[in-house]
C-alpha cells in the first residue's frame, strides 16, 4: 500500500503508539485526582501542554485540550463570536474554502444575527492580507482563516493577516489543523489570537486536538460540566492520548525542515509528472503550499472513479476533503478558486509523507496517467470534448 | 497500590488494550475515505457501532460517538431543549445531584429563559417516580435524570421514571455514565429517549463516549463540522478508541453478572467494616446501590487529609466526584441528601473494581479506621464535639 492521503489521516508514528501504550498500561489515573496515580497523571498532563506550547511560542497556559481540530475551531468562533456580541460587534471576515468547522459554524452565527464576509480566495488559492484589511469594519470581531489548505495545500500570508488583524485590534482566529507538525507555526510571529490543531494530522492519534487562545481571551465553554481545563474544557483529560499528541508534535517539529525538503522535492516530482497529463492542472500555487500537498484536477473524468481504481493499485488518495467524501457536490475548496462544476469533479489530492520513496513517486505518475487514460476511455464528457462538443477548459 | 476510585476512572482492559494497540499500527485509515484502508476503518466503525448498540438494547443507527459522558451529556440535553423550544416548550425536570455536565447545561439554558425544577433526591439519595410525575408541566420537555449517582452510587427507579416520561410524552434523557457497563441497561425496557455513556468508566479508553438517541429525535450538532456520525457530530473518528470502548463493554456486559456479585460482598464487607466506625454513616440508600461503591461520611474530619494519607498507605479513594476535587466547596451531591457542610467535608468515597481481594478488603478497612482516629486526635471540631461545645450529627 502506497499512503498519499495524509491530509485525511496520518499513521501515528512509533514514539506516539509507544507514549499511548505505555500510559494506557502506567499511567492511567485521573488526573483530577489527588494520590499519586492521578498526579502522576497529571504531570503528564502539564508536561504535554508545555510541550506543545513550546512548539508554537505560547504559553502552556493558552493551551486547552480538545477532541480534535474541529471541537477547536468550534470553540475559538464561538468565543470570538460572544466576545464580540458584548460589545454590539457581529461581523466576521472568512474566506470561502475554510474547513466546513468553520464554515458550518458561522452558517449558525448567521442564524444568531452574525453577518459574514467571505475573502476572495483567488485562481491560485490565496488570500490577500488588503483584501482581509478592506473587509474588516467598524463592528468586525473576529477573522478566521486557515492556516493551509485542507484540499489544495496552499499556504496563506498568516503573519500578514495577523499583522492586519493586530492594527486593526480584531480577533484573528487560525484552523492550522494540516500545517501544525508540517510548517513553521509561531502564535506570536504570526499574530495568532485562537489557533485550533488535530493531533491524528502529525501523527498523533485520533480524538485529541487542541485550542490555543491567547492570554486574556475569555473562551466560551463548548462543553460544559467539571472543572477541567481550567474550567473551560469539561471531560475527564484524555491522558494517554494528549501525551501521544504531545510526542508525535515535539517528533514532527524535530524533523520539520529535513521531512519538508525531502517532501517538497517528492511533491515536485509527482506536480511535474501528472502535469504532463493532458489537459489536466495543478490546483493552487505552486510555491505557497504545503511541501506534501498534490491536488490535481483532470478534465473529462470522475474523481471517485479515479480513487476506486488507484485503490485497486494499491495506491490511497482522494478526491479532496474526507470529511465531505460521502457528498455528490463537487469540493466547495475548488468551486471557490473558480473550477467549474465539471472540472471540480475530476479531482485528485495525493497528500504524502516524509518517508515515500522516488520508485513509489514514479508508480504513482504511472499509475494516474494509465487510470486516467483508461477512464477518459468511456467517458461521455471526454467524448464531447475530443469531438469538439464541448470545449476544453483546462 | 489499592485502586479503589473507579468511578473517576477505570484502567482500561487487556483487551481494550489490544484492541486500540492493534487499531493504531494497522487500521488507522480515515473512515469517511473510500479506498479499502479508509473503508476497513468504517467497517470497524459500525461494527463498533452494532456491538454498544446490541449491549443497551438499541439499534446501532441510534449511537453516535463522542469524546465522552460530557459531551453526550451537553448533546442530549440541547437537543431535548431546541425540540422544546420550537413547541414553546421550556420547561426541564432534573435533580440537584446530577452530574455538573448535566447541571451546568441546565444553567446555561436558563439563561436562555428555560425554567429547571429540580425533584428532591431524598436522604438516601433516590428520586420517586411519582414526584417527576408531580413536576412533569404542560411546557415540560425534558426530563434528564442520572442512571447511578457518580458519588455516592445510588441507583434510581429509571423504568418506573422512563414509564412516567413516556405517558406524559416527555422526552427522557439519562446520564447512564457509571451505570453503563456495571448493571443492566436497556433503552427499550427502560423507557430511555436520550442516554450518555463514557468509555473510560467501564475499562475503555478515556477520550471516547457515546450518546443514544432515540429514532425520530433530530440531534442539535454541539461540534459542526465534516458529515461524521450522519450530520451529528463532527470531526474525523477515533476508530481505534471507539473500537477499544466496544470492545470494554462488550467484555464488561458478559462478566457483569459475576463481577457485580463479586463486588456486592466485597462493597458489604467494607460497608460493616467502615460503619464500626464511631460517628460515621453511610451515604447513599444501601439497597439500591453500584455493586462497587462505598461512600461514607465521617464526623469530624476533612476528606482531603483522609486521602492525602490513605494515598501514603498505597490506597486510590477520593472524597467525591474527581472533576470537582480542585474545589473546596462540599459535594453538592451530599448537600442534596441532607449532609450538613461540616459532616460532607469528611466524605470518603470508595469505588472497587471486580478484582479486588478480600485482602485488599480488610486492608482498606484497617486503613480508614487508623487515619479517621488520627486525624481526629488533633481535629479542632472533634474536640469541640468531644467536649460537648457541638453537637453530634452522626
Amino acid at each position: 500500500m502506497i499512503y498519499a492521503d495524509n491530509a485525511a489521516t496520518t499513521k501515528m508514528s512509533d514514539t506516539a503508539i509507544r507514549t499511548m501504550y505505555s500510559l494506557m498500561n502506567e499511567c492511567w489515573g485521573n488526573p483530577s485526582s489527588l494520590y499519586t496515580h492521578g498526579q502522576k497523571a497529571k504531570e503528564i498532563l502539564e508536561e504535554a501542554r508545555e510541550d506543545i506550547a513550546a512548539v508554537i511560542g505560547a504559553n502552556p497556559r493558552e493551551i486547552y485540550f480538545t477532541s480534535g481540530g474541529s471541537e477547536a475551531d468550534n470553540q475559538a468562533i464561538l468565543t470570538a463570536a460572544a466576545i464580540g456580541k458584548k460589545k454590539g460587534k457581529r461581523h466576521i471576515v472568512s474566506s470561502a474554502f475554510e474547513h466546513h468547522a468553520v464554515l458550518h459554524t458561522l452558517e449558525k452565527l448567521k442564524k444568531e444575527d452574525f453577518e459574514i464576509t467571505l475573502v476572495d480566495v483567488h485562481e491560485n488559492g490565496l488570500i490577500r492580507p488588503e483584501e482581509v484589511e478592506a473587509a474588516i469594519r467598524e463592528d468586525t470581531c473576529l477573522v478566521t482563516i486557515m492556516y493551509a489548505n485542507n484540499e489544495i495545500g496552499t499556504i496563506q500570508p498568516i503573519p500578514e493577516i495577523g499583522a492586519v488583524c493586530r492594527k486593526k485590534n480584531v480577533l484573528f482566529h487560525v484552523d492550522a489543523v494540516q500545517a501544525v507538525g508540517h510548517i513553521p507555526v509561531h502564535v506570536n510571529l504570526d499574530c495568532i489570537d485562537l489557533l485550533s490543531a488535530s493531533g491524528h494530522k502529525f501523527h498523533g492519534p485520533k480524538g485529541v486536538g487542541f485550542l490555543y487562545a491567547r492570554k486574556g481571551i475569555p473562551l466560551t465553554n463548548l462543553i460544559e460540566g467539571g472543572a477541567q481545563e481550567r474550567g473551560k474544557r469539561a471531560g475527564t483529560e484524555n491522558v494517554p492520548g494528549i501525551a501521544a499528541m504531545a510526542a508525535a508534535l515535539k517528533e514532527a517539529n524535530r524533523s520539520m525542515s529535513e521531512d519538508a525538503a525531502r517532501q517538497t522535492r517528492m511533491r515536485d516530482m509527482l506536480i511535474e509528472g501528472l502535469s504532463q497529463i493532458p489537459h489536466s492542472a495543478l490546483n493552487g500555487d505552486v510555491k505557497h503550499r504545503l511541501p506534501g500537498n498534490v491536488s490535481f484536477c483532470f478534465e473529462g473524468i470522475e474523481g471517485e472513479s479515479l480513487l476506486l481504481l488507484l485503490d485497486d493499485k494499491g495506491i490511497c488518495a482522494s478526491s479532496g476533503s474526507a470529511c465531505t467524501s460521502g457528498s455528490l457536490d463537487p469540493s466547495h475548496v475548488l468551486l471557490a478558486i473558480g473550477r467549474v462544476h465539471d472540472v471540480a469533479h475530476g479531482s485528485l489530492r495525493l497528500s504524502i509523507g516524509a518517508d515515500i520513496t522516488e520508485e513509489e513517486v514514479c508508480y504513482i505518475i504511472r499509475s494516474v496517467k494509465e487510470v486516467v487514460a483508461y477512464l477518459r476511455g468511456f467517458s461521455p464528457i471526454w467524448r464531447d470534448l475530443m469531438s469538439g462538443k464541448k470545449e476544453f477548459i483546462l
